[in-house]
């Protein structure tokens, strides 16, 4: 891993399977009828930025031995999860004194927050009738929706969102302190890359401490993320904490040594977070 | 059915049902850490007005000879999901120009964003759990949840609710047309209750005929609750349609002749709609 000397291998992985799970979602919202609602749901879950999470859920899958159509349904789930929590994070509300930068908005707010209510379901119908087709795996792909709908709800991202929002209302950019950044950082980014990565472990067929060890792994890498570009961006002494956390979520990847890691590690060099 | 004299063993059977789902939603959402998510989301749960979707989907589940446990989970689902698009469609956003009649707002628009967020998935999860638990009953909880992301998303109420904003934007409360309100009532009130139906008949084992037959059934049930009490309501020429689907509704009962019907049939009789 670190004597990787050319980065353009592990770069063309994600870039290939960031392309994969872009194929697989337009196929799967194509523009049809009622056009009305369809064709936001395509446009919004576009707009919103790539998180790294949905490709480490394949590269997690394909690490343990898995197949990277295995882990598709869930990694375009956790994509239109994540679509679905940045579009109402940027919806205009009265009680967002602070509100987040400001983002084109290519609808009215109201069709924005009924097509975050759209995509949330679709995401996990999605996985179900994965399930459907598949007929083999189906204990797998439960033990998958149960895993993001926790990831994605009151105990993660919802919890991070609203800490983020009472530190937002209450704190100049400048007064965070690490405690609220890391709680934030591990609720958002932290719990989306964790569920990513385990689900890929769990639907791969990856042993149980291999499930726990890419969670941690993945847990590590979103935390980082989130320091770097999420709640942690032009905060204060950022630096020492994600050096340790790149520490860290290598530590969880040693029980996999002897098999080809340097794929799923790059992630935690530098300048390759965040593709 | 309409022989029945006294309307108060039907009552007693509706009011049992919502009791027992009360209480197993209580269970589910005990205010407990992070308590400044889990509190909303006790509160607006329990604020959202009852609509029988949840109560028919037992009512189906016992009428075809499964027990009330087993259509527990997907009747409280079925009760979350319209909680979080009850929630969500009192939002003040600015582009609501006629908006619905006010309600109390015990939180603030952010919070009550956020709550209808992690009610969605937290739903979900609560019957992806009861998979996970049971361990028999997989598929038939795999297609329930199929069955109600579909309902409540994007072909669903989420259209529903889109056809709502653009004619109530556009007219005013005397310019619908018997068109709009059928085709919002059938989005959201109908395809709810035939997603109730259809679920209680599948958990409880039911043949695919009595799935099909209950799913007409919830269907024209929720329009009449639609047109009586959801966006029909105060419009003109809603006796007769009701009157027609009435008749439709008992049709689709026909099959189950010689069983109880009595108690899920008492839902079309007038007065008895919406507990």
């Amino acid at each position: 891993m670190a004597g990787d000397p050319d980065p353009k291998p592990t770069q063309s992985y994600w870039t290939s399977i960031e392309a994969d799970i872009a194929a697989h979602l337009k196929r799967a919202i194509p523009i049809r009828p009622p056009v009305s609602v369809f064709e936001p749901m395509h446009y919004l879950t576009f707009a919103a930025p790539r998180i790294t999470a949905s490709a480490l859920c394949i590269a997690a899958c394909e690490l343990v031995g898995g197949d990277r159509d295995q882990a598709m349904a869930a990694a375009s789930a956790l994509h239109l999860m994540h679509a679905a929590a940045y579009t109402h994070e940027h919806l205009p509300l009265t009680d967002r004194i602070r509100p987040k930068p400001a983002i084109h908005h290519a609808y009215s707010p109201n069709v924005e927050l009924l097509t975050g209510d759209g995509i949330i379901p679709f995401g996990l119908e999605l996985l179900a009738k994965s399930i459907v087709k598949n007929g083999s795996n189906s204990d797998r792909i439960l033990r998958v929706i149960v895993e993001i709908t926790r990831a994605v709800g009151s105990e993660g991202v919802v919890d991070g969102q609203y800490k983020e929002f009472l530190c937002s209302q209450s704190k100049g950019e400048e007064s965070w302190n690490l405690g609220d950044i890391e709680y934030v950082c591990k609720k958002k980014e932290g719990g989306l890359y964790a569920c990513g990565a385990a689900c890929g472990a769990i639907l791969g067929g990856g042993s149980e401490e291999e499930v726990q060890k890419l969670r941690k792994y993945g847990l590590y890498v979103g935390m980082i993320e989130g320091m770097l570009y999420g709640v942690g961006r032009n905060k204060k002494g950022m630096e020492g904490e994600v050096e340790k956390l790149r520490g860290l979520a290598t530590k969880e990847l040693e029980i996999f040594n002897g098999r080809k890691i340097e794929k799923i590690c790059s992630l935690v060099q530098a300048g390759l977070c965040s593709v």
